[in-house]
């Protein structure tokens, strides 16, 4: 059985909407042959047009829940956000025999386990290739491409708001706040950055990475999520003197212990391909049993790079569909029965070597009494920076970097530094991934 | 209709055959989870065994022909190497109705057409993810994952041999001999390397990618090849004084006079993800319409790394077969009536910016000549670099970067320098690509 024409209906016609809406337009020849099946936009549910979108003789309903109703439609692209009016559309797009393309990390993140069920239930399938690092094909790569491994860790640049900030304060020394109001003027931050900058964006994409990578459900809440908002540019600064770079990171590990899930400023060498990952884009590093380090780079957002990864999942169930086969590819990459459940590591029994900043008094011994306290608790120095007190100054910045340590045993020795008469303020603590394997 | 077991065929031991066998041994429950059926190696074909393989009950043959005439075998896994017997195995396998699964660059390079034809013929699939590129899923993200896009172009280190020479060559200023004599030792290069230092290898791979990017049939004789014998440290040393990086790529481009299919030596922006690949390692960039510039890095070779990607080509293939499907994705990732056969762009039309390496007296006037003759061919000179003269020198290395030009103006312009009398001896000659989309 075969089907010259896949039909298509697409809900919410904004940025990505009308990227995906676009691309199928411009590139439809080229689609058609890969397909082997033309994709045709039937149906457009949108509550206002998009000026960028000629959406000539396609029908367009302002009801979105028209698009689900319409029963040419046999792929609904939700592409509305959000995960109110979105689920509630995926959810009836499934009950009605249809398959699912999305773009919505924060929908699958927090309720895709209840949705491939009931994708599964309903026979049909969910793709949301676009969820994750825009257009960079990493699910595909994790559910498929990377099939032969055991993967052992994951490490990703997953938000651009957030590597744009790091990139500006790096380059030119500037402060977060200063260049975060520069992101939200040129529109790659929100009014409210939370999402960004908190790490939840982040988390909402390394949840997705973690389960497709060590077959277990979607496990949202267990997160770890640590913001940019504290870093200095002497942090930045002081990390480049040690030869680091501080990103932004979503780290997925296979342990002894479970899995550690934590999204958190992290330096990293500067050598490291993921270290020279700039500006807006993203990349992720995954190291596979078999295949060793492998890492994928490109645009995380914009419309139509988050359009390309829409489009491929379309084509992906497009080439089964004008076949008259089913999506055999499980929404996980791991069969739905054999995921399971695996123990997430408490943050205080992860083990990282760690950059500190603290101010100090210039003065004999400080530095034999921070020392013997790092000691004290099993942990060496790796290397250490005293700067010069500036002039009339008696505190100076200090600068530890240890190795590996665990988080309950480093909590102990900056409580201890804390205590001493000698050190003002709080230590500045930043985890440090070798990223070697 | 679901099978609890795909049987795949193994022909050929060796280095890569080891690792998928092995591969597949170690992460059995994995990948069987993943691939919703149990991966079982019924039948090897080897002409001796591979101390690293531990085979135990699976059926050995010395015939590796005997492989294909096992009838339980529903996967055939060609990992001899070459284009003799490995070809003749193929057509055997397909002819039998069997899939085939193949690391061979070469063979699909070169007779790639004929055997999906005879695929297509006879309703199997082939599958190749392991040709190029080692364990990086780039097949698939050409294929699959960018299939939303019209490709531009794209370049490749895809041979690590080459890469490790001109990693070391910049990094230690040694001599290409010389890091040749060591890669040898270090099993990274053949005792004949002309495959992989004078590009041959590189084209096999650059003609696959350039087939799945653009929709054409693949075209390895078009691929004009240059390797890199002839650079030299200071070569390497002045592009590191322009900003520069030299790798060995691949480069297929889409323009308005068809398609460029290109392997030599290039200067690339330092800055530039690619020109940090360094050691053995491969990387892929590719710039897509819709998604802008991705890139794929990775091991491209290695028993393990290459065995990541037949397993992830068996795990595609077992996902459709235990659920009695066909694999609906074409060969070249396009239907096979929609390739097209386009014009190969001959070099003397293609059009970069050059490097330029002469040595020149060290006298008033020769460089106003030089710049003449430049200006005459309408070619203009973004940098230049003039060298102070050895002690007792009179001759100087002059060193010249220029805007784009066709290489027709280039080698008027060249051919009139030589003639200069101020010039001793020819002109050194390295392409520049900016890799800016």
């Amino acid at each position: 059985m075969s089907a010259q024409v896949v039909k298509v209906g697409i809900c919410g016609l904004g940025t990505v909407g009308g990227g995906t809406f676009n691309v199928l337009a411009r590139n439809a020849a080229e689609i058609a042959a890969r397909a082997g099946a033309a994709i045709e936009v039937v149906h457009v549910g949108a509550r206002r047009d998009n000026p960028a979108c000629d959406t000539g003789s396609t029908r367009v309903s302002r009801d979105i829940f028209a698009v689900i109703d319409d029963p040419e439609v046999q792929i609904l692209v939700e592409l509305i956000g959000g995960t109110t009016v979105a689920k509630e559309v995926v959810e009836k797009a499934l009950a009605a025999g249809k398959h699912v393309v999305t773009a919505n990390k924060a929908l699958i993140a927090e309720f895709g386990n209840e949705l491939f069920a009931q994708a599964e239930q309903c026979g049909v399938t969910i793709r949301y290739e676009a969820a994750v690092a825009g257009g960079i094909p990493i699910i595909k790569a994790l559910r498929e491409g990377l099939a032969g491994n055991r993967i052992e860790w994951l490490a990703g640049i997953i938000n651009g708001t957030g590597n744009f900030i790091l990139s500006e304060m790096r380059d030119k020394g500037r402060e977060f706040d200063d260049v975060l109001a520069e992101a939200q003027a040129l529109g790659y931050a929100e009014a409210d950055p939370t999402f960004d900058v908190e790490g939840i964006d982040a988390a909402h994409k390394l949840v997705i990475l973690a389960s497709l990578a060590f077959g277990m459900p979607l496990q949202f809440s267990a997160v770890y999520t640590e913001g940019i908002t504290e870093l200095t540019p002497q942090d930045v600064e002081y990390a480049e003197e040690l030869g680091y770079r501080i990103k932004h990171l979503g780290i997925a590990k296979q342990t002894g212990g479970g899995i550690e899930l934590r999204v958190h400023p992290t330096l990293i060498p500067e050598k490291r391909l993921l270290a020279n990952v700039n500006g807006v884009k993203n990349a992720v590093l995954v190291e596979g049993d078999a295949v060793g380090p492998t890492l994928y780079y490109g645009a995380g957002a914009g419309a139509e790079p988050t359009a390309s990864a829409v489009v491929a999942d379309i084509v992906d169930l497009a080439r089964e569909l004008s076949a008259g086969q089913q999506c055999r590819v499980p929404a996980l990459g791991f069969a739905s029965e054999k995921l399971r459940d695996v123990r997430i590591v408490p943050m205080t029994e992860v083990v990282t070597p760690w950059y500190l900043r603290m101010v100090a008094e210039d003065r004999p011994g400080v530095l034999s009494r921070i020392a013997t306290i790092f000691s004290d608790q099993g942990i060496s120095i790796e290397a250490l920076i005293q700067k010069a007190p500036a002039e009339g100054e008696d505190r100076v910045p200090l600068i530890v970097l240890t190795n590996r340590a665990v988080q309950g045993s480093m909590d102990q020795a900056v409580a201890a530094i804390e205590a001493l008469d000698s050190i003002s303020g709080e230590v500045a603590r930043i985890r440090v991934e070798p990223l070697d394997g």
